[in-house]
């Protein structure tokens, strides 16, 4: 899967819900059951331009959105310190001073 | 503090970027700043009910909001979980596998 679809996944797991009930369907049938933009248009019976101004509407959306709230962001840098907090608690001694700074850490990552 | 004005503010914190400038405005002298509806109005050269409308509709959005978004409320999730870890920590042996669960449970809270 490419880079820039990954990072779109991310953005509509986080802000799908506050898409319209047609952002969302387009976006699906487009971007996880892999539809094109014609197929999309002949299943709802609109144009192929339609079905494009809508998802084009829904990806700036969601980039709006995250620049507002920067969800993703905040997820990713989480995922990062509980990633190294997992790789400590691997150790044969774990650092719990390490530990005690990456829950304070985190604490901070609303 | 009232238990209902804490919890606005924690929904204010988390999703005022949403808000209009007038929304947000208004929002910050009646809670933080503690004016009355009066006050605004004259400052503003508005209404009472004006400035009643835009308090109550920036309200009722931080609801719809995290209705959608879940924001504060898997803040506080994370918080309770690392308040825990923190408390493990500082325990003469730290229960590791203890911890090990908790970082997992932390990298479902999105």
């Amino acid at each position: 899967m490419l880079e820039k679809k990954t990072h779109l996944n991310l953005l509509y797991d986080f802000y799908h819900s506050l898409l319209t009930d047609k952002q969302r369907q387009y976006m699906e049938l487009y971007y996880y059951d892999d539809l094109s933009l014609g197929e999309i248009a002949e299943e709802f019976q609109v144009s192929r331009q339609a079905v494009y101004e809508h998802l084009k509407r829904a990806e700036e959306l969601l980039h709006k959105y995250e620049s507002q709230l920067q969800l993703v962001a905040k997820y990713e840098q989480r995922q990062q310190l509980l990633k190294r907090m997992g790789a400590i608690l691997e150790e044969s001694s774990p650092d719990l001073e390490e530990l005690k700074r990456l829950v304070s850490a985190l604490k901070n990552v609303d």
